[in-house]
């Protein structure tokens, strides 16, 4: 067998261990009840010190140096170089932390299911401490075998190449406009607006219609699933794609926005190129990547005035009629930007206020120079400069409101902002490459949008780094000004 | 280390291995959409591949040796023996058997799922032939590791220390009254016809029913669940138990007392000795005492006169009165015997047919006197020659009723009848030591049973072997006799 038929082998075996992984996972959001927990915790992290044994397997580095001599096809390269990539960072890690971190994440992770409903910060700091205290042990070690600095080396699991340096200056310049724009667009909002829907809204009529929906959207049904978990995600595998989403009976917008935004994960996953899956370089690009996906959907797409012509009579339909219905008013609504604690109901244009609040805590949290019990104070003080809003004593929409640090996903927040960017960026090349994009929406035809992402993200998988699948994809690398122009297309025009 | 701890250390591992294993597979049964089911068999099969080797380690038959003569306490002691019991049946099978038939049973067992309403057995036969090959090969080799006849080796699985000859001896004499009782039962029953029930019985109403009963039987709901699967079974992990049930408008009946079964094994699996969950010894003791404690519920409590007393008020909270529901009427409705199709449909007079007709066709089938193709027409003839029934072209409601050949499971089917005798035998020591069960059961009391299975059953795990619990627990080893008097106490009365 070749080198790099060997490594080939041993990837799809780990492939299929993290088939049963994201299963496990799936299950225990979704599903399990609380009495499953730490037998749960206990299986998933023996999985993942045995993914780990695996994907530093010391065989693995011989057949890397082997294979690069070896006569390969231009995919089975780029294979080679994900493999290599993923190789290193794994060897990075000794197997008792990675199995004392997933440990401490799942129990952490459970305790804030009730910690957050009962605003129980202290109870949570308990767990989180110990969170922060493997974060930092991952980032430094990290940080030894890839020389970079230590909240870099975290940053480039979920974003590759890109370091903390890179979103300085990026957040430093959204930081210049975007208060004002806020500021801008409310005043602007104030003057027309928007009629709000009457609920209440029958949970099974919300179940109906976000299914409908993604059908529209496209999601194949064969291949994945909507249920219900307190953090909507998307998870699953991409044969079989795994979406959540939560609902209240006053507020059928926060379910199926929130929905629109997973099926942009979901159609990544299930259009990943088929005959790569079980090797890394069939897998999604990289977090932000993915990110463009779910906002190409939620922001790009669903929040457009000709898409809204197409949902209004799907609201009507699981809904009855009501005047906040129509269309115009729809759009006004659900562009409408109002400062806010949560980020997942956060509008576009505060989102990055969000995630800049994150990135500013999370980055000195693992450079050591601030501690986890100053979290709260300087998550009160970033929110009033950021937003101008008071969450003091407010735990349960502060900084226990999601579930990222909880699994010491550090280095992670701002992805969510490169996707917006990515994402304003692909419909610009969309649009330049079909000028009467808008005008196919309204008459619902979606394809146009589809295949555009088929054929420049979804088909390429990890072909190309993401610095080459942004410039194949839209002429040019990540250029922020489309995502400014964007918002001030849709908010100030 | 000591051998011993070197042992366990192992066990624990496998036993977290098993729980990712149980949830996969529920997930496949209850919740999987079809795209998934190629990563599916693939995934599983890899950790059953993974799983095999762990229990085959070469290391752990010095480990057992040496274990031998350590200091152990009585639990410790039974733990090695469970564990050379594993350890040795394991150590029959090579992992490519082992794996192959994991992906041929769950490629089977999918196909089916749609082979099944289309009755289809041409199709099924394709993936059901290998089926057979590979558990013949696997009988065999068992055979030739455990110095037993292929079908007792596989039989040995299921029901350890039973052999085909105690089968044979049994059924032996089950077929010698069995279908004079049926035709007394039926003659005495049509003198007075119970009322039926009158549908449509809402799922909704039926949900919540099964779960007030679950509960009045003392299921645990923080460490377990209810869903649906086309076919009804217990899963999950004795932290987190996983039930399933179907559903129709017409009949609540089946789903009820099939959610009772189901959870008279939940109760077994939620009691086993939480400190020896993750060794052999923490395990239930066999599929025969298994299934004992499904029917103790369903056949020896519920289908009770006192405990339907109880159910009667649940029904009309659920379904509004109606006369079927005098606990009178009730007791003659589900205590009716008439011959049928379908096994799991059974009343307990007839089930014993249906087990001794898959035993006398999967005994042949594994000693390679008969081929699958053989099956329909046996199939045919001795569901003719015990029940009077004609099932020639039903295939649906024929062999491809239910999943156990499916899934290789070859040897299984007698713990059933194992256990209806078992049930009948505990009820018996409960009555000797508590001449007033039925008065309490009556009262609503149900800690008699309750208290008797848990100190006699789940609480012991795999302590004892099965004639020892046995024995300990009602003052003789199996007695078929108890079974009998059962049946004519109830149905001749």
């Amino acid at each position: 067998m070749s080198a790099y038929a060997s490594l080939a082998k041993a990837r799809t075996r780990i492939y299929r261990y993290q088939h049963l992984a994201a299963i496990a996972s799936w299950d225990r959001n979704a599903m399990m009840p609380p009495g499953g927990n730490e037998a749960r915790a206990a299986a998933e992290a023996e999985l993942q010190a045995l993914i780990h044994r695996q994907r530093t397997d010391p065989a693995m580095g011989g057949w890397i140096a082997a294979a690069g001599s070896e006569r390969l096809g231009d995919w089975e390269v780029a294979n080679l170089r994900e493999i290599a990539r993923d190789w290193r960072e794994a060897c990075a890690l000794p197997d008792d932390l990675i199995e004392a971190k997933a440990l401490a994440g799942a129990r952490c992770e459970h305790a804030w299911r009730s910690q957050r409903p009962a605003n129980d910060w202290r109870g949570f700091l308990e767990n989180f401490r110990e969170i922060v205290r493997l974060s930092r042990e991952e980032a430094q070690r990290l940080s030894d075998h890839l020389g970079l600095a230590p909240y870099d080396a975290l940053l480039d699991r979920f974003e590759p190449g890109v370091r903390g340096a890179d979103i300085d200056r990026i957040f430093g310049d959204v930081r210049t406009w975007l208060p004002g724009l806020i500021e801008n667009v409310q005043a602007r909002q104030s003057q027309h607006p928007p009629v709000d829907a009457q609920g209440p809204f029958p949970v099974d009529a919300q179940r109906a219609l976000n299914r409908e929906v993604m059908a529209l959207l496209g999601f194949d049904f064969k291949a994945g699933r909507l249920d219900e978990s307190a953090h909507p995600f998307s998870g699953g595998v991409p044969e079989d794609v795994r979406l959540t989403t939560r609902y209240s009976e006053d507020d059928f917008a926060r379910s199926l926005l929130g929905t629109i935004h997973e099926t942009g994960h979901a159609r990544y996953e299930q259009n990943l190129p088929r005959q790569w899956l079980d090797q890394p370089v069939g897998s999604a690009r990289s977090y932000g990547i993915h990110e463009s996906q779910s906002l190409s959907f939620e922001m790009q797409l669903a929040r457009s005035r000709p898409f809204l012509g197409l949902l209004a009579p799907l609201l009507k339909k699981h809904f009855g009629d009501q005047p906040a219905f129509d269309p115009d008013n729809l759009y006004r609504l659900w562009t409408r930007v109002k400062p806010g604690l949560i980020r997942v109901d956060a509008d576009e244009v505060t989102y990055p206020a969000h995630v800049i609040l994150r990135y500013e805590i999370e980055r000195p949290l693992i450079e050591g120079s601030i501690e986890p019990e100053d979290v709260p104070a300087l998550w009160d003080e970033k929110m009033k400069s950021l937003q101008g809003l008071d969450t003091r004593g407010n735990y349960r929409d502060g900084c226990l409101q999601d579930v990222h640090w909880t699994d010491g996903a550090f280095g992670y927040f701002p992805s969510y902002t490169l996707g917006a960017m990515y994402a304003a960026q692909w419909f610009a090349a969309m649009r330049r490459d079909a000028p009467d994009l808008d005008a196919r929406i309204a008459a619902g035809d979606l394809t146009a949008v589809f295949d555009w992402q088929r054929d420049h993200i979804w088909s390429q998988g990890s072909r190309w780094t993401t610095p080459e699948l942004v410039d194949r994809a839209s002429g040019e690398t990540l250029n922020p000004a489309h995502f400014r122009q964007h918002l001030e297309h849709r908010y100030l025009n």
